[in-house]
């Protein structure tokens, strides 16, 4: 009922030009996407993903395939960024390119919807949900109390030598300093091997980016690890940072958020949704 | 098909025990909502809706209806905030409550799920698009470099005198001062009659602060509109702040962002995507 629908609208649209179409899969599974998303999808001439800046834990790409009636083209790295020869089908063809979380949020998205109005291919974006606002909606702080947020990067040897970014701590500080809220991203490898930062390895390196710093805003901080967001089993807890670093979260994806002071509202949807110990409370306006 | 499979799914779940599931519809039309939403509310025992905080302009409570095939209960911000008697019903039931956006990100909504916590009903959030993270792909403003978000509320009169909250300009310099973009929402009021505020009038408001204020920061300054944001007729307009004044946008809603200095690829997709002229990009970092 929904394809013939879909098929319809859309065919209207491709009689006048052809387009290549950013949809974003959302949060956590197959049925995360939009319905507008999915109709869009399953009108499509041709159906390319990539998941190595994000991708849906909750679904494969077998099933996602099986979900849309449609096979997907799952592009690497180099075909996004180096040689999107792909591209060139959406000259004369309905080009669905797909992504985790909400579409264009990365830059590389948004380089490819440059690239694409040089060559002079019509674009258009539909929307999904992400983890940016999905973080409020989960623990409760107020998504208008967050400053700058950023990545937490799997620390890597250079001549011998680790070398951790010093960045996210940074912005964290800053953050503070002005009471408002910071979002870590972590960081997600999708080479050769997958890897994805937990919590813990992010409250590790934020602590031993203090240690380097020489500072001290992390001594009885409060912070929030959330896992899974938008599936059915998300895992949200609040405690002291020290202690997040031994809470079993769970699989992919985490973030990782450590807020300023708490208006009275946050500090109580600490406790209830993100199960906060009363001791770890305390820094309340 | 989506209904039986839903309703399958979801009876399940109703056996173990009822809850209370907060629904977002996304960002303008009834196919902004996620597949699982869809399932979601179908599946329900009753369904309410408040689009006071935010709303759909794209489809009316009828089209909504017709869609899901359901009722909907549209609930008044003193059933929402001061008497949600209905809550009552997610005890022995599946409820539905529909939210414009994302789910759960206004206040009102995370104390209507403490408030459920405290009445000892499960809650459940299904997430969905949200302007917040689509500004970032309908003009390429990159999302990590925004700081704290604001809302520029309507002029109001006490005592004869006309009064301008200064809070949306403070906000506003405090970012530039840390070189991040700003989101300025415009205000909403749907009482005994709907305003929707403008990019316009958003602008001729921040001048105004910035008079009362004596500041000199929006001089030559750079800002974006955006209406109608996940609608396929949607507007985006870059320009000097002064010449947004007179653009015509169109319908609502309308949202404004002020940015700070600009990337060289920001500086490019504002070019493309939201057609600033040159004169215009020149404090590019």
């Amino acid at each position: 009922m929904l394809r013939n629908d879909s098929q319809q609208r859309f065919k209207l649209k491709r009689r006048e030009t052809a387009m290549l179409i950013f949809i974003g899969l959302g949060l956590y599974d197959e049925r995360d996407i939009s319905v507008k998303g999915l109709d869009a999808i399953r009108a499509a001439d041709l159906v390319y993903a990539e998941f190595y800046t994000s991708r849906l834990m909750g679904a494969a790409l077998e099933t996602l395939e099986a979900f849309y009636g449609r096979r997907v083209h799952l592009l690497s790295r180099k075909q996004v960024e180096v040689d999107p020869a792909w591209m060139e089908d959406a000259r004369d063809k309905d080009v669905a390119f797909l992504v985790g979380g909400d579409a264009m949020v990365s830059t590389t998205h948004l380089d490819l919807r440059l690239r694409a109005a040089r060559m002079g291919i019509r674009t258009r974006v539909i929307h999904s949900s992400s983890i940016v606002t999905a973080v409020s909606g989960l623990c409760g702080l107020q998504n208008y109390r967050f400053g700058r947020s950023t990545t937490i990067p799997f620390p890597y040897v250079s001549r011998g030598k680790r070398i951790i970014a010093q960045t996210p701590y940074e912005v964290l500080t800053e953050n503070l300093d002005r009471n408002l809220h910071t979002m870590l991203f972590l960081d997600i490898q999708i080479d050769s091997t997958e890897r994805y930062m937990t919590v813990n390895e992010g409250v590790s390196l934020l602590m031993e980016m203090e240690d380097i710093s020489g500072g001290k805003r992390l001594d009885g901080a409060l912070a929030i690890g959330i896992a899974r967001a938008g599936s059915d089993g998300a895992t949200v807890k609040a405690d002291l940072l020290a202690r997040l670093q031994g809470f079993d979260f769970g699989g992919p994806l985490h973030i990782l958020i450590v807020p300023a002071r708490l208006h009275f509202m946050e500090a109580q949807a600490l406790a209830v949704l993100a199960g906060a110990p009363e001791d770890a409370l305390k820094c309340v306006d």
